[in-house]
C-alpha cells in the first residue's frame, strides 16, 4: 500500500467537526481552542529497524531523535512547540536502566525547549522498540502557516544543507523551532514545511497544497559534506541526494520577492538560501547549470510501501 | 523493570512548566489553554499479542478498542472526547483493505462520540501492528475529577460489572463517555478513575494519590458472569477475577454518602451501584460476607514487568 494514498482515503472518509481548523494533512493539526487561542497538535511514530537502528545508535539518540521530530514539525508552522505525551513499547525484558537513558535522551531536547513532557504510555511488547510522541504547540499570536499559501511568483527558500542525513543528521540534527517562530514573527510566509520525507518530495507537497509549480535551480542547492560522502558509495550524484534523502529536518518556505529579500538582508537566520521559484501550472522542473529546464521527478521517501 | 517504578522516576525528574495544571500521574493530563478553558490529553499505546490478539480479533475490533481506551480516560475526568491523532505501524507487507478496516472500526466510535480525527502517522516496521492514540478533551466549563480528591468517609461507587473481560469485554465494552460527562455536571464527584488495570489496582491508585485507605464489602462487588465462566477454567473464584482482572474500562469513582444517595436515586446512571468506603490509614480492606475485615493485596495488570 501506498502512505499517501491511504491517507488520501482518510482525509476524504473523516466527518469534520466543528473547532477543527486544520485535520489531516499538514505538518500539525490545528484546533480552535478558544476564541482567541489555537492549539497545535502532531504526532510521530518511530520504530528500531526503520527509523533508527539499535544496533548501531543509543537509546538516548532515539529518545532525542523522537522529540526532535516532534518539535521539527511545530516549527514548520511556525509556532511553539509547549507539552508532549510520549508512549513507548518496550521489548520485553528491557531493562530499566535502558528506558531511563532513552528520556534522558528526550529531556536533553525538551529542557532546552521548554517542553513539558504531561503524560504517557509505557507499555512492552514482543516487537521492536517503538516510541510516539505527540507534541502539542500554541500560536503565540501568530497564525500558523500551512502547506497550502504557495503562490506563484514566490520564492523558495530553505534552511542549511541536504542529503545524506543517514550518515549521521537524521539522529542529531537540531530541530528548527528558533529558526520558524523567527520567520513567522518578522515575515509574511506563504508557506512552509520541514523537509523529512526529501527536498523535492515535501516540495512537491506544498505544490499539491498549493497548486502551484515550482523550478528548481541546481547551481542553487545547498548540498551537505554528507552527501557527497555518501555518493561516494552509491554511485549517485551528491546532488541526487540532497534533492531525493529524507530526514534533513530543514525548513523549506515559499515568500514573495519582497519579502524573500527581507529574510536575507536581515540576517536573523542563519544559512537560509534561495534555491527556486513558485510558477504557475503544477509540476517541478530543475533549471540546470548549463541553462535548460527539465521536469524532475519528487523523489522521497515513502513511509510505506506494499 | 516495573511500570510504576518507571514513571515514578520520571514524575520525580520531569521539569514543570507554567500552564500545566496536572501532569504525568492521573487519567489525562490538563494544560490551561486560555482563561477560562482546560484542555485534556492522554495517550494510550495498544500491541499485538500484548492488547489484542490478531489470530483471534478482527482488525475492526483493534480500532475500536484502540479509540474507546482513550475515550475512557477523558470520561474517567467527567469530561469530553473531542479529537484525537493515531499513529499506527503496520507489520511490513500489510495491504491496504486491512488497513482500512482499522480505520472503519476507528470511525465507528468517534462517528458516535462526535471525535474527529485530525492527523496521525502512518508507518511500517519489522515489529507486530502497533497503534497509538491520542485524545484531547475540554472540559466544557466542569472541573476535571483527579484521582486525588478522595475523602474518607466518601462512598466508593462503580458502574457496570467486573471481571473476565479477557473473554470479549476489553475489545467491545462501551467507553463511560456519557456516564462521566453526567455524574461530573450533576454531582460532586472527589475522585474518579476508569478501570484499565483492575478493580483493586485501580482503586489503591486513588488511594495512594488521596493518601487514604478503603474497605470493600465482599457482598457488593458486581462479578460479571464472564468472571464466572473463566473461574470454571482457572481455578480462580469469580470474585478474584472482579477484583483482579483488568480492562473491565467501567468508571470507580468516591463521592460524599449524601452524594451516594443522590446518585443512586436519581437514575441517570444505569447500573451504578456501592462497592465500600473510603477511611482513614492506608491500604486496602475487605469486609467478608462472614463479618470479618482482613486486609487485601490490590491486584491488578502491571503493563511491564523485568
Amino acid at each position: 500500500m501506498g502512505e499517501f494514498s491511504f491517507i488520501q482515503w482518510i482525509r476524504k472518509r473523516q466527518r469534520r467537526r466543528k473547532g477543527t481548523l486544520l485535520g489531516i494533512g499538514d505538518d500539525c493539526a490545528v484546533i480552535d481552542v478558544s476564541p482567541d487561542k489555537l492549539c497545535l497538535i502532531t504526532t510521530d511514530m518511530l520504530v528500531d529497524g526503520t527509523h533508527f537502528d539499535l544496533k548501531k545508535c543509543a537509546m538516548r539518540d532515539v529518545g532525542r531523535k523522537a522529540i526532535a521530530c516532534s518539535i521539527s514539525d511545530v516549527a514548520a508552522m511556525g509556532c511553539q512547540a509547549t507539552v508532549a505525551v510520549v508512549s513507548i513499547c518496550f521489548p520485553d525484558h528491557t531493562t530499566e536502566k535502558f528506558a531511563r537513558e532513552l528520556y534522558e535522551g528526550m529531556w536533553s531536547l525538551t529542557d532546552k525547549y521548554n517542553i513539558e513532557i504531561i503524560g504517557g504510555d509505557t507499555i512492552s511488547g514482543r516487537g521492536p522498540l517503538c516510541i510516539n510522541v505527540t507534541m502539542l504547540g500554541n500560536d503565540g499570536g501568530l497564525k500558523p502557516i500551512r502547506r497550502s499559501g504557495a503562490k506563484a511568483g514566490d520564492v523558495i527558500l530553505v534552511t542549511g544543507e541536504f542529503g545524506g542525513s543517514i550518515l549521521g543528521k537524521h539522529l542529531c540534527f537540531e530541530p528548527r523551532q528558533q529558526e520558524g517562530v523567527v520567520l513567522n514573527k518578522n515575515f509574511t510566509i506563504h508557506a512552509m514545511i520541514d523537509i523529512s520525507d526529501g527536498l523535492t518530495a515535501d516540495l512537491n507537497h506544498i505544490l499539491k497544497e498549493s497548486r502551484t509549480g515550482a523550478i528548481l535551480h541546481e547551481c542553487q542547492i545547498p548540498i551537505s559534506q554528507a552527501a557527497v560522502e555518501l555518493s561516494r558509495k552509491t554511485g549517485y550524484t551528491p546532488l541526487h541526494h540532497a534533492l531525493s534523502d529524507g530526514e534533513d529536518y530543514e525548513l523549506l518556505l515559499t515568500v514573495s520577492k519582497g519579502q524573500a529579500k527581507s529574510v536575507l538582508a536581515s540576517g536573523l537566520i542563519e544559512g537560509i538560501r534561495r534555491i527556486g521559484e513558485i510558477v504557475d501550472g503544477q509540476g517541478l522542473r530543475m533549471k540546470y547549470a548549463d541553462g535548460k529546464i527539465r521536469r524532475i521527478r519528487p523523489r522521497g521517501y515513502e513511509h510505506l510501501t506494499s
